[in-house]
C-alpha cells in the first residue's frame, strides 16, 4: 500500500479524528500535514482550547506519519508543550517531521501552528511492529 | 475558595471535559480523581481509544489538581505513555499525585487505570502564576 | 543469573558509574537503590551540580532496575525535572520503581532525593530485547 | 553582556563541562554548538557511552543557548532519546535550536550528531528569571 492508501485506511475508520474535524492536507513517506478548526465544545474552563485538543491533532499526525512506511507502528512515548492559548475559530496545522528512523523505532517532531506562530511542540516515539499494512 | 469550589468552577465551564463525560470522583488539595467511559466516537483507526482521549482525561486531572492550592496554574510540559489498548465501554480512572510543589512550579504524576491495571502514565509540570482564584 | 549478579556484572564494567562514585545500596527484581556524593568537579557555572549528574545517576538506576528481570533492556526515552539545586558534598539517593512491565517495554519512575527532599524526578522507558543475561 | 561573554562566563566556571572536554564551536543569540570526544571513562557496562554523557553535553548546550539572551534561565524539563550507540573516540556535536521563546519560558531542541548521523534527540524547557547577566 502507498502512504496515501495507508493514511486513508486509518483515517476512514477513525471516529475521533473525524470528530476533531481533521483535514488531511498532505501525505508522503515519513510525514503528513493535518489541520482542524477549534470549536466551542473543545474549550476548557479558561475559555481556551483544552490541551487534549492540540495533543490529539498531533497524536493523529504522529500515527499517520509513522505508518506511511508500511509497517504497523504504535506510539510508545509522547510529550507536548503548549506555548500559546487557542481560541474558538482558530485554525491549527500540524506538520510531522521524521527526526530518525531505525529498524524498531521511529522518532518524530510535530509542530502545531496557527498561521506562522508555533502554538504547541510535540515529540513522539513509535515502535515499529513486524506487521505490514496490506 | 476551597479546592472543591475551584475545581467545580473550572469544570462547570469546561465544555470538552463534559464532552468526554468526565465524572469528578474526589478532590483535595494537590490531588483529584476523575473517571470516564470510552465511547465509540473516541476510537481511532485501530478500533481502540485514540491516544488523545486518555491524554485529555489526564490533562484535566492535572489542571484540577494543580489549581486546588488557590493559585492559577498552567501546564508547561506534559508527557504520556500509553501502556494498554482501551476498548469501547471501558471505564478509566485518573488519579493525580503531587510529586513536588515549589513556589513557581508544581510536578505531578497521573496514573490512568482500568480496574487495577495501569493503562497510561502521565507526567505534568505546571507554572504557578501570581493570580489567585477568587 | 540473579538480579544481584546481573547488576554487579553491569556495574563492575561501568567506568562512568564508577567515576560518579555510585554505591549500589539495594537490588531486587524490578528495582534498585543507588547513592552518590556530589563532588567539586561535578558542578556547573552556577556553582551547583550539573544537570547531567543527577540524570546520570538516575539513568544508571534505570538500566540496573530494568535489567534485573534477566532480559537485556535498553533505554528508549528518558526525561528529568530538576526541582532542587545541589551543592558540593550533598549525598543523593536514587530509588527506581517499576510502574508497568510489558513483554516488549518497561516503564520506570526514579526519585532522586537528598535526605527526605525530592531533588529530581526521572521517568524512563526501556525496550526489552530477546537477549538474556547469562 | 554579549552572548559570547555570557557563555564564556558560564563555561569558564563549569568544572563538569570541562571534565567532559566540551569545546564551544559556535555561539549566537538563542543557539550554540558544542562538541566533545567520548573517552574510556565515559562508557557504561555495555562498552558504549553512558546515557548521561550525551545528556550532559546537550544539557550544557541548553543552558548556554538559553542564557544568551541576557536573562538568567534555568532548566525545568528535559528529555532525551538515545538513538545510536557511541564508542570510545567518537566525536559528537550538539546543536541547539530555539523552537519558541516567550517572556517566561524558552523551548529548545538539541540534536546530537556523530558526523551526519543523529545519535540523540534532546528537548528542553527553561524558565527565564528576572535576573540579568551582568
Amino acid at each position: 500500500m502507498t502512504p496515501k492508501e495507508i493514511v486513508h485506511k486509518m483515517f476512514d475508520n477513525d471516529p475521533f479524528s473525524k470528530w476533531l474535524g481533521i483535514e488531511v492536507e498532505h501525505i508522503a513517506e515519513g510525514t503528513c500535514q493535518l489541520s482542524m478548526i477549534v470549536r466551542e465544545e473543545m474549550l476548557n474552563g479558561f475559555g481556551i482550547a483544552h490541551g487534549g485538543i492540540t495533543y490529539s491533532l498531533a497524536d493523529s499526525a504522529l500515527a499517520f506519519a509513522a505508518n506511511t512506511h508500511g509497517r504497523q507502528s504504535v506510539s510508545i512515548d509522547t510529550s507536548i508543550n503548549h506555548t500559546e492559548a487557542l481560541k474558538e475559530g482558530d485554525k491549527i496545522v500540524a506538520i510531522a517531521k521524521e527526526e530518525s528512523l531505525k529498524n524498531r523505532f521511529g522518532f518524530y517532531k510535530i509542530e502545531i501552528k496557527r498561521d506562522d506562530t508555533i502554538v504547541a511542540l510535540f515529540k513522539g516515539t513509535v515502535y515499529r511492529t513486524n506487521k505490514d499494512w496490506e
